[in-house]
């Protein structure tokens, strides 16, 4: 009953219309019927998840942490049969599905080692002052609490990292919400092992049953779901297109709620005369590698490098285009998905002043009857960037874009008409004039939420300090970020409890620190009892 | 000039079209006329204010406390003229205008405390570990950065508290956001002093002209100043009206931003019956203090009073009743409030099953020809209220609506029906169920920003640990407070360097940790130097 959908501790397959995943590699269909949901499913897993939130959230920090390491030790355990089926169902080859894998139990490790730390919560105790004038100071605690059921949508591209038991998952479970899980219909059997790990985690330490499921959703009722009023929240990653109609569906609920949405970005790379002098070689290698990496279906991926023209400037080009031309050929993640790259690059490559590096690589001998391609590099002038808003379109794939500026007030004046994105880089060195770097990052810092400095934007880590999520349109919340420990908070809320006797407060504001966190005590931080 | 706009450091009145103010206590019009911006002088302060952004965000955190200080400074200079003219514009008596002076200038202090401790910035430092495998750990650090120019809403009920320099005008100035204030038209004579205090502030501290300004402005141009591109979030405090057709504007923007409304909120207190039969005297004399404070013209006016019938409850509400009977009368803010009010009232008690314990405010003697009123308090049963969801709709003003529920049943289904709230109190005694204390409390924690205990909602205290902010309907984003220091993180987002050369870094964020502030470098917070 892989095929099923998990509701609570549950399996069910109600539904009549049922769909099979395909291999990237082979193109052919894989053997399992997956089950839509039907209506009557969703309801009854919203209902558990409702139901569950109410005993879930009470669940302590430390219960909460055990919950997240045993969901990783049942990873673990199933380790071999979930990298298969991920390499199955996406194409990656076993490295890049075992990198995942790793990268996304140390998540949910890191989430647990939030949990027993505690000070995320942010509890703040201003104790009374009777004597105070002109009137008494009353005793005001506040803490950070769950915001309620949270849906999640699977990325198609990070099957585990960004999918059922991804980012969004783990910090909205240790926020202290429920997760509905829209499972992404490209790896469905990857979505049924995490699941059953999952719930096998959550029996073991008797979580509430509904503090997990996970569904398969037609775009119309992932839709539905995301309306309905015992939703609280919703994390997506994807294209713009979907991230925004989600977004705009839910401010048009009775009780509008946040949608993190990371839609697209396409990730400008400004590589400055002094480092390419000094070191065009090494960083045409590096940015060879970040284009083509994972066939360039990354939210990071570089589809914008922009250079000044110089003496150097032809040579790297030719350095970067020789560089991407020896990649292999990889399988894009479906044909649906390759379809949408060669229609774009298309129409891309049909507008004046555009000019490519490579042969189409719709025309590669190797892509002919398999979902593979190349990476693709085309040219433009700043000038023909300048003109064309449109150019800035993500092609997700392993695309890119050099736009040649004609010096440095043009370069400037593309900077500027870069609209928002999750990253930028720059690379430099101490012969590029130290006022045109702090100018060129002062006007990428306005843009991006994360700026990199003579590297790529491609490895996204995951710790305290990780700002994975930038200015609309990259992102539909500039003011929260979707990797790091720091995306918990995207899923709770405060309250404040005045003159609470100690029985009636939640153990964090205790006056003995049951959990024995630190909280903020008249100003100051501390661990101590009060 | 004080009849002008204040945009950057000068005044302005290009217009034709003035308006004067009105004295709450005599009815008669104020002589000053004040001018309505123009489109030009909004074009010209909305310019000022993204030029000063630009050089706002670089100023130190220290530097930000001078200025914060140096406005306290300047406000306190004025303080006689300052408090007058509030008195004057509001009907507010002499010693409540005094409280809101000295708790406006303690915010705009606690607000430069905090910048001086500099926690806030929310600095992380993970560093580099080139050994690490299976790739190298680059070295990312993340800080809080400002949004950009900010507009504030003045609210008619706080004409210092939330308005010109009120908690939304602090807290984004804190940030790094230059503010633009939509001066309330209640009180344009407190505004214009107090402009001139911030503004003498800026000039002496050496900020960037238009890192404040404030503006008269029509309903119209106030929501063309909330389109405009450059305008990268809004405060507001007032009516459910305006904050939702604001909301709803600022989503419908090519890059939508947020919009902090403080809307609407009754504020139910629930008395249990053991607290009335210890402790109903008190409670009551309590009660009526709150509900008659300020004419009723708080946000945090219970306005919703919930008890379960008992032997004891008719002489509670009776002496409730006479308390509330012996308050002097006291105006309300203008004509179009009072005119409001009574409207409202006079739905409410045509409505079947509404029983009022008092005559009709208009027909008391001491209000006509004047703006007084005296508090009012009519009476609902359980079911009534169940049946009526128009009863919840706030009455802006001294009126209380006691709901009495059959049985602890129907208090739970009561409670269960309310919509959200800023606030929440329960009045209990240890001869009142623990569990229906905790089960009131669990029910009331999920619609509400703060719960009180055995106390009143109407002190709103500035400090770390207030949470002034409800779930929607109350607020437009129950994630944020818009009192209290946590109010700054409204104005902020997070931002990322990867592998940046120290020079490069903001100042939070190098080796040397010049600012001196408490960050989270490998999971530890410290103020160490790197």
């Amino acid at each position: 009953m892989l095929t099923s959908n998990f509701i609570g501790y549950n399996r069910s397959a109600n539904g009549q219309d049922s769909f099979q995943a395909e291999s990237p590699e082979s193109g052919e269909k894989l053997p399992e019927s997956f089950y839509w949901a039907t209506d009557g499913e969703l309801e009854e897993t919203v209902a558990l998840s409702a139901n569950a939130f109410e005993v879930y959230k009470k669940v302590s920090l430390l219960a909460r942490a055990h919950f997240l390491e045993a969901i990783a030790q049942e990873l673990n355990n199933d380790s071999t049969a979930i990298i298969e089926r991920v390499s199955l169902e996406t194409g990656y080859p076993n490295g890049r599905a075992r990198n995942e894998f790793v990268r996304t139990c140390n998540q949910v490790l890191l989430f647990a080692k939030m949990l027993r730390e505690g000070s995320w919560v942010d509890a703040r105790i201003d104790t009374a002052d009777a004597e105070r004038k002109p009137a008494a100071k009353p005793d005001i605690r506040r803490l950070l609490v769950p915001l309620g059921p949270v849906v999640v949508f699977g990325a198609s591209n990070f099957p585990l990292a960004f999918s059922t038991i991804g980012g969004d998952t783990v910090s909205a479970l240790a926020a202290g919400c429920p997760v509905i899980v829209k499972a992404h219909p490209l790896h469905p059997g990857t979505n049924a092992l995490v699941s059953l790990a999952i719930v096998r985690a959550a029996l073991h330490q008797r979580m509430p049953e509904g503090v997990f499921s996970s569904l398969h959703l037609t775009n119309e009722m992932a839709e539905q779901l995301v309306m309905h009023p015992y939703i609280k929240a919703v994390g997506f990653t994807g294209s713009r297109s979907t991230g925004l109609r989600l977004y705009e569906a839910a401010l048009k609920r009775d009780y509008p709620i946040p949608v993190y949405a990371e839609m697209s970005s396409i990730n400008p790379v400004v590589v400055l005369p002094g480092a390419i002098h000094t070191n065009g070689a090494v960083i045409a290698a590096g940015l060879a590698d970040a284009i083509s990496l994972g066939a360039g279906q990354f939210c990071t991926n570089p589809g914008l490098l922009i250079l000044v023209n110089t003496a150097d400037t032809e040579h790297f080009i030719r350095q970067l285009a020789n560089a991407t031309n020896e990649k292999a050929p990889q399988p894009m993640l479906s044909k649906a998905i390759l379809k949408n790259y060669f229609e774009k690059l298309t129409g891309i490559l049909s507008l004046a002043g555009v000019s490519p590096l490579h042969d189409h690589p719709a025309g590669h001998e190797e892509a002919k009857g398999s979902n593979k391609v190349k990476p693709f590099l085309f040219e433009v002038s700043g000038a023909t960037f300048l003109a064309n808003i449109a150019l800035q379109e993500e092609v997700f794939g392993p695309a890119t874009m050099i736009v040649r500026c004609d010096g440095f007030d043009e370069l400037a004046a593309v900077l500027e008409f870069i609209e928002s994105q999750l990253t930028a880089t720059v690379h430099a060195t101490s012969s590029d004039d130290i006022f045109l770097q702090q100018k060129i990052i002062g006007i990428l810092a306005n843009k991006v939420g994360r700026i990199i400095f003579n590297g790529y934007p491609t490895g996204v880590e995951v710790g305290d300090a990780m700002q994975h999520g930038g200015p609309y349109p990259s992102t539909s919340d500039v003011r929260f970020t979707s990797v790091g420990t720091a995306a918990v908070i995207r899923f709770v809320r405060p309250i404040a409890f005045q003159d609470f006797p100690d029985s009636l407060l939640p153990p964090a504001l205790q006056r003995s620190n049951p959990e024995n966190i630190l909280r903020k005590v008249n100003g100051q931080l501390t661990s101590e009892k009060l």
